[in-house]
């Protein structure tokens, strides 16, 4: 699944995509110069709840209110309850930030939203564009006086945004005041309630480590750490769920529940909302004792509380990862010398790394995955010429076949199936209002996953059913290329992905091409799709062996196409001539490519070698799980698609050694 | 010239050179674990500084002090008077850090200086050899006890490194302690005075943009930053020369000055040694008035003085760039918001793109550049199996070579002159004591460099004259894969140099090789040879049109041979099919590779042409420059050397092709 790009800035202007498909045409953005306003039927009515939060704001002796799109655990993706951006908005876009002083509101989003801002919002919001702190900061210091306070609540705010807007409101005389008590909750009448499910544990099949082995584990890192930290606080919901083997439903998509851990060499602290917490899972995390693998569970709602207690005690200092933990935990632990900070904390580099039986179960889950892709796109290519099926029904048929492989638990994100224009927009996913009929005359792209127990699958494919043109080819070659280019490199224990995503660009570079998102995001065992801090962004850490990260570079084409070509892959040794500790990258992702698009004489020969020996590892893996299903049709079918292919510039070469010898043994007949 | 790694931390562990070449076996490092302590005779006396050192600190209330390597102006390369460390230690590598307590005293230096600091120092000293400054930290918390001060001179310290040293110490409870006035200056007796010669300026045809040009640009980007700086201050040697035009000699092989300038709206303050300023030099710079084109003369020595006046009154903001501005300067700028920071200041910046006078005299520069290294390629062909000629004296033959080229003004740096295995060694240049004798039997590697008044040159060939070894071969046309795929590769406007350079090692990380060191650094019209902040470090600035790099990639093997290829490129607009605002490298330097050395089966078609392409142009630049100045053996030389190459892989089948015809031909005849 696509990821945002932290390196790549080049704005990728969202075309307009009007609601014509399937209705009439009817102006459906706001438009708030008219009067009075136009307002689309899409566009909340927000004038209550700003009434009621600018009511709240007075005591509090603040001039603006932020409100982040984050959680209280920095996630990427959000529960309903944690929706106060939208909320307060209308909005229901990924990103965005929020202000509101007495006078005006104002939302920042980026060009992927800028449209579905325009229809989503009312006239009481404003937009601006430019999505960088440093340019909420410049509105801040023109609409609030001199002396005034800023007021943003601590849990959704990470230590760098805190630092960002401080530093950008540093000579301003305009202060941060950081308010623990949510103003837009106490607004919020009909706000969802935290689920009553319990979190639940995991089959051992896919366990190959107990809880209390992990936090040994992770104590002896503590232990190791020469600024010899007393007590680890993981706030990441990832954290807390890989350490107990415990997944919950909090969060769309991803299998999270609301929970921080505090952990020291004789205690274990767990903090969720414990009124859901079975008595099976107590049982399971020794909750009845005290001892240093005994599970002590807290109320979700005390962590400020303990941290205090804690961090008051003499000769104490608390680890933590300061890209996760909340400003509202981080401003606590003081003074400094009781505070070690990291980026990332040590569960999340050592989760990074898989073992063997997480390498094999995430790779087996691969393997029943492409056989849903397969099923889909065997599917597609049959029935697309009929012109019944629609983004929207083709994104359900994918579900419908992963929902048939064992272990499935639903998609691992909200599946984008984007045909024609859509495909060209960085974000899309289909609704009933841009859902495009599939024809033989659009390319289409369908980037999707699966949540498994035993992983978490995300792929992308590019299709056309009918006669590509010459430019698709080039650009859908070229793309592959880059794919191909960074999975076959070789490079050394130790290498960041930001110094090698460049070889996924390069193929489209050399003809002026280029896509404006990241090359990949790190994966795992049932965890979010996006699996941090593994991939190719800057912030991520370097590569080693046993990880796993999604390859997917793209091309997008304003108002006409899109692709977009995404692999998972496992850094594995490579064994070199002169060297060790060399890796390189396994492809785990088993789904061969559209062959009508690949033009093979832009392919060096060492291209085609790998995507053949690529094509032989789908037949080798996927084709008895093919069989063990029943699925013949579906066997027939990849094996149609994973032919060899001949080799662009050598096939010429070859063919002409070929002629050579035909020639001379005619010659040798003739003389 | 080979520039320092930040990303690649592979330890190129140091090998033991010893002085057997022209001289009895003798041990010439230290031995301090026996009684008494053996010391060579390289090794230097440091008793009494260090007593009196230590007297000094008694009444500073200071347990340690810091003596780093660097100058008040943070150069890479210093004066030496300002070589403090060699004079406190004995030893005089580039790079390292020294801390003095009342009983101890321990150099930091990386693994290239290991040797050469067992070399150099007595038993007073100890030696650390993990150079970070959290080592450098953890050695002063187990000395200095808690409660206790650490002195440094601010001078000498980056903004950076005073963060990191506060950082490690933070939860120590020892604290850093600023003293401006330097404690090692006031124990050296003899320290070397501040050259009496007065700058100068460069002459016109040199001069695309005259001061009064660059100061109301740079003022137009003081004016355009939304911060609204009311003033900047320039630290960097060669901001202060690039801004006047002027060039000064205090740093052996770098055209400087000592010098700040201090610039607003109104006035131009320039912080010299005024004694030295020459009456021309003063009616140059309009010294005599207070306008805003009137550069006002200050002392060097009061820029701190100066500075604490400016920043009193009310509604200044000084702008400085955090490299290169020491911290003596960085904490006088208080309260916080009459402080604006980047990393880089604008005259920085701004001169990283060379306009198109100053880039066709650097090209100019490196054609006459080529010449001198011709002529020493020439030469050691001829005179190398002779067996009188060694490192040093190729050194002498090349530096006097480019001494007769117009403009010139000496080396830009201590050139490299390596052959066998001293080649291997990271910084190595050639002393009596390791001068190693030029034969057929090993490889030689020279990397040098010219300056001259219309720009400085830096390039790097390896050549064998004898038989090289297959892995010999192989690694050299590796590198020189590397070099070529950087240079050939088109990207887009704005990418860093960060993100290619593993481009300059795929070819070698392929067969499991690499090499520790950065892969090329900037470089433009006399100044340092290293002329940041261009090139493709991590901290390099991105690169648009009009910059010029270095690119060098190498392969080292210990004790047995060193490779690197390194040539200048500028970087221009590449016209793609489809894109626009790409750019790609063209190269400056215009020297052939040692075609013996070259394994043509290893290289892509594209690698072959861009060869050809490339010698092509050394024939078109260099030949008629060869012509002018009368060198027809070294045209002949040149034009042997820059034969067009078959292509490898390519070249088996355009050769069959060729038999096809010819068996058809023959068919033809026969029927």
């Amino acid at each position: 699944m696509k990821t945002p790009s932290c390196v790549w800035l080049l704005a990728l202007t969202t075309a307009a995509v009007t609601g014509t498909v399937f209705g009439v045409y009817e102006r459906t953005e706001r438009n708030c110069s008219v009067t009075p306003p136009y307002l689309p039927i899409t566009a909340v009515n927000t004038t209550v709840q700003l009434q009621e939060l600018r009511k709240r704001m007075l005591p509090m002796n603040i001039s603006a209110y932020i409100i982040p799109g984050t959680d209280a655990h920095l996630s990427e993706y959000i529960a309903p309850r944690d929706a106060r951006m939208a909320f307060m908005t209308g909005f229901t876009g990924s990103a965005g930030t929020a202000v509101v002083t007495q006078t005006k509101a104002t939302l920042w989003t980026d060009s992927r939203y800028w449209l579905q801002a325009e229809r989503q919002m009312d006239c009481n919001w404003e937009l601006e564009m430019d999505v960088s702190i440093s340019s909420v900061a410049k509105w801040l210091i023109s609409e609030v006086p001199p002396g005034g306070n800023i007021g943003f609540d601590p849990f959704l705010f990470s230590l760098t945004m805190q630092e960002d807007y401080a530093f950008s409101l540093e000579s301003s005389k305009r202060s941060l005041k950081s308010i623990p008590a949510n103003l837009v909750d106490e607004v919020w009448k009909d706000r969802p309630p935290v689920s009553s499910d319990s979190p639940v544990c995991l089959p051992d099949r896919v366990i190959p480590r107990s809880w209390q082995m992990k936090v040994e584990h992770i104590r002896g890192v503590i232990r190791d750490n020469p600024y010899m930290p007393t007590a680890l606080l993981l706030s990441a919901l990832d954290e807390t769920a890989w350490l107990f083997n415990l997944r919950g439903n909090d969060i769309p998509y991803n299998p999270f529940f609301y929970s921080y851990t505090f952990l020291t060499m004789d205690e274990i602290w767990l903090f969720v909302h414990t009124h859901r917490v079975s008595e099976e899972l107590k049982v399971y995390l020794n909750a009845s004792c005290a001892g240093p693998l005994c599970v002590q569970l807290k109320s979700y709602d005390s962590v400020r509380e303990h941290l205090i207690t804690y961090v008051s005690q003499p000769e104490v200092k608390v680890w933590i990862g300061t890209e996760y933990t909340n400003y509202a935990l981080y401003e606590l632990i003081t003074p400094q010398e009781k505070l070690l900070t990291s980026s990332y904390s040590p569960v999340l580099t050592t989760k990074a790394i898989k073992d063997e039986t997480e390498q094999q179960i995430l790779r087996d889950a691969h393997v029943r995955d492409a056989v849903a892709v397969i099923q889909l796109l065997m599917w597609l290519e049959k029935v697309v010429s009929e012109g019944t099926e629609t983004e929207l029904s083709a994104a359900e048929y994918v579900n419908k076949c992963r929902s048939k492989q064992n272990d499935n638990r639903g998609p691992s994100f909200e599946t984008i199936s984007a045909s024609g224009p859509n495909a060209a927009l960085a974000h899309y996913s289909p609704t009933t209002e841009t859902n495009r009929r599939l024809t033989v005359d659009e390319m289409y792209l369908i980037d999707s996953g699966g949540q498994y127990l035993d992983g978490t699958t995300d792929i992308t494919r590019t299709v056309h059913w009918g006669t590509p043109t010459t430019m698709q080819k080039e650009a859908f070659t070229r793309v592959l290329m880059g794919n191909i280019e960074i999975s076959r490199t070789i490079f050394p224990s130790g290498t960041r992905g930001a110094n090698m995503e460049m070889l996924g660009r390069r193929a489209l570079w050399e003809v002026g091409l280029n896509y404006g998102h990241g090359t990949g995001h790190g994966v795992g065992n049932y965890f979010g799709v996006h699996e941090w801090p593994v991939g190719f962004q800057t912030n991520n850490i370097p590569f080693s062996a046993g990880m796993f990260t999604s390859i997917e570079p793209g091309y997008y084409k304003e108002n006409d196409f899109g692709i977009r070509i995404e692999d998972v892959v496992m850094t594995t040794p490579a064994h070199t001539k002169y060297g060790h500790n060399f890796l390189t990258f396994d492809t785990v992702s088993l789904v061969p490519y559209d062959r009508k698009l690949v033009d093979t004489s832009l392919l060096s020969s060492e291209q085609v070698q790998w995507l053949n020996k690529y094509y032989e590892k789908i037949r080798d893996l996927v084709g008895p799980e093919l069989d063990k299903q029943g699925l013949s049709a579906e066997k027939d079918w990849m094996l149609r698609n994973t032919e060899p292919f001949e080799s662009g510039s050598s096939a010429v070469c070859s063919s002409s050694l070929t002629f050579v010898a035909l020639v001379i043994a005619l010659l040798h007949n003739i003389v």
